[in-house]
């Protein structure tokens, strides 16, 4: 199953490479607006590929990527948004129930792949190793996954939303997909209209960023 | 709060520098054996820089840092991981159990830098936006940071180690830190002893890596 092991020295990462991994983490974003434009589907699945390089608590491999293409499972996706996000508006009042309603979300619109990643609860692989006192560890493992499909997107010009405003369960059902499966993630995945260095929610003054040393005690 | 915008054009990446994110990703591991060798203090603050530098739901940055340094500290987690993790032999048997304890799970014994890394639940940024229905993603979003510190780190010739075997409400005391603040990861990090392209868990025997598209289905 495994690939032959690769026997080179292990990399050094010189200057050009570090100042641009240092551009790739300022340039990624939440992208929502995206051209129509397909996402070669060879492409895709060479960034899965290097999203499964994430590590997994006992090595589980938790993750599980459903590519959402029919258009009927796409359309009970988009209404199950609308609902949850109807809910959440009226959770706000005045000035910020008004910001929130001017916010776009997500991209289903235009976004040409949909990609929803589940965590597999029944999954096999892994021998329970590292998850007895904190099981949670593998829904973290699936969002490393997430997180690693992301930057290695952007590196290759493509971006990617994740919509959080759903009902877990009914996304789901939807997708016919075990019930041991737990949504982790629901990403949209496409070539953006356009790049930001800044935030969404801090450019649309939603949230702002503060310094990470906000953040950093000691003890 | 927030330094000037950056107006630079968004880069593009060249194919010197993908080829160098996929060795970084292909030779990121989870380091247990540590140098005792320092790690500079400002390059364990410009990682935490990038690491928030990671997606938070609703722009929330719910993630905090904790940098274990007191001795009588470090030995209540080492502590805490030993009762965890003679619980978790104990649930194992035969050759399993005995492949168990033979795994290395843990750097503390040398690890120049422990990290407590925590989600704040009761965090003031973000206005709730995208948390309603699934709150889970402020702890996701804490995940990401430590995927994202996890990389910058190896990147740097710093390896990091995530240990899961603890108990989290524990660990919190022992850290004396708010009763709002779950533990998402407890990290050691420092300078490894050596490098490998394979992970720990499959070098040792104990789980292979298996090919992604197992893991992918359409709909």
């Amino acid at each position: 199953m495994n690939a032959p092991l690769d026997k080179s020295p292990a990399p050094d990462f010189d200057a050009a490479f570090l100042a641009g991994l240092e551009d790739l983490l300022r340039w990624r974003r939440d992208v929502r607006r995206f051209l129509s434009d397909a996402v070669p589907s060879d492409l895709l699945d060479e960034l899965l590929t290097l999203a499964a390089l994430a590590p997994s608590v006992g090595n589980s491999q938790p993750w599980r990527f459903v590519k959402v293409n029919a258009p009927e499972r796409r359309a009970a996706i988009r209404e199950n948004f609308e609902a949850c996000n109807a809910d959440a508006l009226a959770d706000y009042e005045g000035e910020r129930a008004k910001l929130y309603a001017t916010l776009k979300l997500n991209g289903f619109d235009q976004a040409p792949v949909q990609l929803a990643v589940f965590l597999d609860t029944g999954g096999e692989l892994g021998h329970g190793a590292g998850t007895k006192t904190m099981p949670e560890t593998l829904a973290y493992s699936v969002v490393g996954a997430i997180q690693t499909f992301w930057l290695a997107a952007r590196s290759r010009g493509i971006g990617v939303g994740w919509v959080s405003i759903l009902d877990a369960d009914k996304v789901r059902e939807s997708l016919d997909v075990s019930e041991d499966w737990q949504l982790i993630g629901y990403l949209c995945v496409g070539y953006p209209q356009e790049e930001h260095i800044d935030p969404e929610l801090d450019r649309h003054g939603w949230q702002e960023r503060v310094d990470v040393g906000r953040f950093i005690v000691e003890r």
